[in-house]
């Protein structure tokens, strides 16, 4: 595994690579790597000659009360996984190296961000699409991987690339989870040892709002109640909000039908967890046809 | 030379040229070719194995009160031109491809835009990066050819390409003139005959401007009055603007070094006409140490 840090080396590196002809895979992540970001390297490792993955805390994507200076960091761990799952290159480029200057042309996100997540992060995705940009240009490649557990980041991303044309596919990989169905995530950590033992209660909520919508209850409203009077029985937590809405589109649905997404975070003490479940009700009306 | 309109089209033969390692030089234009195009086909010609031009009016990079309805077209002749300049690719989509629908991200151009043209023309410049940011995913060249003759757009085209690492050399081509020294453009075909005559005392004005600047002249204050004064004398158009900056910047300079742009724009009766001559002061500074 070869590890960069220069732009200037990553771009020889990969015009050698596309002078070969190989196909690329891409894994952008914020580093501290857990078995969500392994499972995105291992699609790529298998749909492509080469796998780059990036390791990069991005500070244009945290708000300024935001956990930039406490997000966990372990690079000499990252680097291990990383060459364990055999990526081949791993980027790892330093803030200075990312953001030269100011910047003359911005990227402003104006749909898909005024729900879920992105109502509370003014900017985040600004953030996100900026540094998506400049790496997918560095990357070059033919398809990047993103989990779905950031099921608004990959909306923002798919319209990113949908708007612009760019090059690359988007490839939506499912959430990895704990044997208990706890979403994996860098932040789990900061989970007190009780908070850990409720936090299944998040994904139940969303598996049995599934089975129900799928078996024909529609009324958005009342699966919504469920949903967050469960979190509110079953943890300590605070719900921050329980939504659903379409997908990729992320806008308010009057019926429940298409691809639809239920997406749920909740506030522990240390702790904000985020999870989502995407709901298909395409097969069903057409049963009904 | 092949004709596409398509982006699916254009795509699979992109694909093909990138499997090939064909290296790609870009012309975007808005068509209505004239001799400032063809001498960028030219250098796209010589320094790459495939040229691809694209003809595309722009909507969203003209105001609601400018020329866009009125903006000259001819596609056959410019269909026959591109060919005998050996163009490979002319990609002529309509807007309906182009944009396919409200973008959910958008590009808003914040430096090298409040001088110049781009004072009078707010959020043009934010269209010409979005489309060009566009063009470049689709083309995916190697090189991209613009005219000096628009320096304003190189300047702003250059940023974009910095900031977000677009793997694309941008190539300055200088501007093309008339024999008798004004700049080609789509435009002059709006210049009466009596306008036509004066129209030359543009560049003269520069050219007599950079003479005297090279010979230590560094006040840009008289520089400025004195070409305003000379288009006023020579010519019955009226000037918009005579300006100084450095280049590609396009910040104001306390002093006149380094790289620096004179840049006028004249309003004639239907014709709004632009020039511009970059000076480079740097050999001189070096002649005084």
């Amino acid at each position: 595994m070869k590890i960069i840090t220069k732009l200037k080396t990553l771009h020889e590196e990969i015009h050698h690579h596309k002078q070969s002809g190989d196909s690329i895979g891409f894994v952008p992540t914020m580093g501290y790597l857990h078995e969500g970001h392994l499972s995105l390297i291992k699609e790529a490792r298998t749909h492509n000659d080469i796998v780059v993955m990036s390791i990069f805390v991005n500070p244009l994507q945290f708000g300024p009360d935001e956990d930039f200076d406490r997000y966990p960091r372990d690079l000499e761990r990252d680097r291990k996984l990383a060459e364990n799952a055999e990526v081949d290159i791993l980027f790892m480029p330093d803030a200075e190296e990312m953001y030269q200057g100011p910047l003359s042309v911005v990227l402003n996100v104006k749909e898909r961000v005024h729900v879920l997540c992105g109502k509370k992060r003014e900017g985040h995705f600004d953030g996100v699409v900026t540094v998506l940009t400049k790496l997918f240009h560095l990357v070059q490649p033919e398809r990047a991987y993103f989990g779905m557990k950031d099921a608004q980041q990959i909306a923002v991303v798919e319209g990113l690339v949908e708007d612009y044309f760019f090059p690359v596919e988007i490839v939506r990989v499912p959430t990895v989870r704990e044997e208990d169905g706890l979403a994996k995530s860098s932040r789990n950590v900061y989970l007190s040892e009780k908070e850990r033992i409720e936090a299944p209660a998040l994904y139940k909520s969303l598996k049995d709002a599934k089975k129900k919508i799928e078996s024909g209850d529609l009324n958005g409203d009342s699966i919504i109640s469920e949903v967050t009077d469960f979190i509110h029985r079953e943890t300590s937590g605070r719900v921050e909000y329980v939504e659903i809405y379409s997908f990729p589109e992320l806008t308010p649905l009057a019926d429940l039908k298409g691809e639809i997404i239920l997406a749920i975070a909740v506030q522990f003490q240390k702790a904000r967890l985020i999870d989502n479940i995407i709901i298909s009700l395409d097969i069903k009306e057409n049963q009904h046809v």
